[in-house]
């Protein structure tokens, strides 16, 4: 089953995904948040609806697509997560590393990616992002599949221009090794995310939720990248280092998850990483959109590109 | 003026501040967000509920604070943004460098923050905290303090220890610097603030949102961080290297700013950086709690601390 969200006569409405390419809006069903909270209650409904009159099931290209959870609580983003990564770590942690995108910056499937000259380069990254159903913290590892509802697409674009930019070497103060109270100096380098990570569109997501009993192993899907028609990325999510249920049982020891929210997985680049097909070449600033990311089993999700 | 929001009978309540130590449930209002988004138009009832019975106004330690607004759509936060800073930074931008919190780690005046020992150090920021008013993207530096309703306190709790474990020094790719579509790979250090910046009640806020009017001159206030009792930080706002509405004429460049947006303007430390009594020796971890922080002219915002 799948499920999006639209914009019909300014109102947010749910759809539900009818074979590959259709889409029919749910009578009176405005938040896919709550369909969630009331799962597995809501399902049903949501089957009688699959069962019932589908002459008014339309093409996907004929909604107007929202991010499917279009606020969630939080969008966090697993970073260097896949295994063409770890030949270029010199150093880092041996468990998820992760950061925030607001959920002010998701944009819908076909709504544009909006760039300045300013931002530098920006490149897309394709992601497959779990959407949490029930919440909670301290999830066992063993019980973090009951806490997804399902998978959706993101694309985590980035702007290593701003990376740069927002990155400070300094001397950090820290308490003085010698346990006297006094301080110490220690040479550090930070990187802060909110520009380079979360400018607004810089989260193009959907434009499917896939339940995951249609999704029975998230970590064998197929993820392409095409700009502009040419594929960028292949890659399939058997690379990831951190699994789903890795992410969940680390993550929740640390924030409790919330239904809606979004933890994206990290970047998938394995065919790419090597010669001259890397995502860090598409500079979606000087050469335009459109930029497609492709999911086995969830579909496809496109953003063009516009200058601000 | 002065706006919270506390809990009362299992719901949010809006209240306002009557005199230095007491609060005055407002009836039937239940959403800062709300009062502020209805500003200047909700003004005239709020003055009128002051002029009225203050007998139902009880004192602030009888109430169960909540962030004076629970669920901003995002908390922005300044890096490095005080003139203490400026002798440690080797290189860094000399614009507002920024992070995000979730809202989720948002905890209020007299609420606990919770802690683990696998957290390693984790100590105080005292910080001004911009609220919001009316949102807008791209505003222009001299239109900049329209767009704020107000100011309240945040203690933007920081694991240095965590910060650490999540800094990669890698190889980053980058397009081949000779143009020929291939790739160079690029050393960089790159720090991944989810956990260190992020973790649940790491974002004590509040309890008051001093509106615009109350506080004249935003960078000459006092703060003053003490941690069971004793002096840790006091220093004053104009030691703020970007302004309020420096970094509100940036960040809207980026992100579009909705009302009730919180902005941390970055951590008052002047008169610690030097010796002994900085806050990065106030490990909350090892030595407890409470932390409090007092900003002129706002309040003063009291966390205890418990170990999970």
């Amino acid at each position: 089953m799948r499920f999006g969200t639209v914009r019909a006569n300014g109102h947010e409405r749910v759809v539900l995904g009818v074979g590959e390419e259709r889409a029919l809006p749910l009578d009176g069903v405005t938040s896919l948040a709550r369909v969630i909270e009331e799962w597995p209650a809501a399902e049903p409904a949501v089957k009688q609806a699959l069962a019932g009159d589908l002459t008014r099931a339309r093409h996907v290209d004929q909604f107007e697509w929202l991010p499917p959870i279009p606020r969630p609580g939080k969008v966090i983003c697993v970073a260097l997560n896949n295994s063409a990564n770890t030949d270029r770590i010199m150093s880092g942690p041996k468990h998820p590393a992760m950061f925030l995108k607001p959920a002010s910056a998701l944009i819908g499937h076909g709504q544009s990616i909006r760039l300045r000259a300013e931002y530098g380069r920006v490149h897309p990254e394709p992601e497959l992002a779990v959407v949490v159903g029930r919440g909670g913290e301290d999830i066992p590892r063993d019980a973090a599949m009951d806490h997804v509802f399902g998978y959706t697409i993101m694309n985590d674009l980035t702007s290593p221009t701003m990376r740069g930019e927002d990155t400070f070497h300094y001397r950090a103060i820290h308490p003085a090794a010698d346990g006297s109270g006094d301080v110490s100096y220690v040479d550090t380098w930070v990187t802060y995310p909110m520009r380079y990570k979360g400018s607004d569109t810089f989260g193009p997501i959907g434009p499917w939720v896939a339940t995951k009993d249609d999704i029975p192993d998230p970590h064998d899907l197929t993820i392409r990248c095409l700009h502009q028609g040419r594929v960028v990325t292949e890659d399939n999510t058997r690379n990831l280092l951190h699994s789903v249920a890795d992410v969940i049982a680390f993550v929740s020891r640390y924030t409790a998850l919330e239904t809606g929210d979004i933890i994206a997985m990290g970047t998938a680049l394995k065919a790419s990483a090597k010669g001259g097909s890397a995502v860090q070449n598409v500079d979606l600033t000087t050469l335009g959109g459109p930029v497609d990311v492709t999911i086995s089993g969830i579909g496809t999700l496109s953003s063009p590109v516009e200058m601000r």
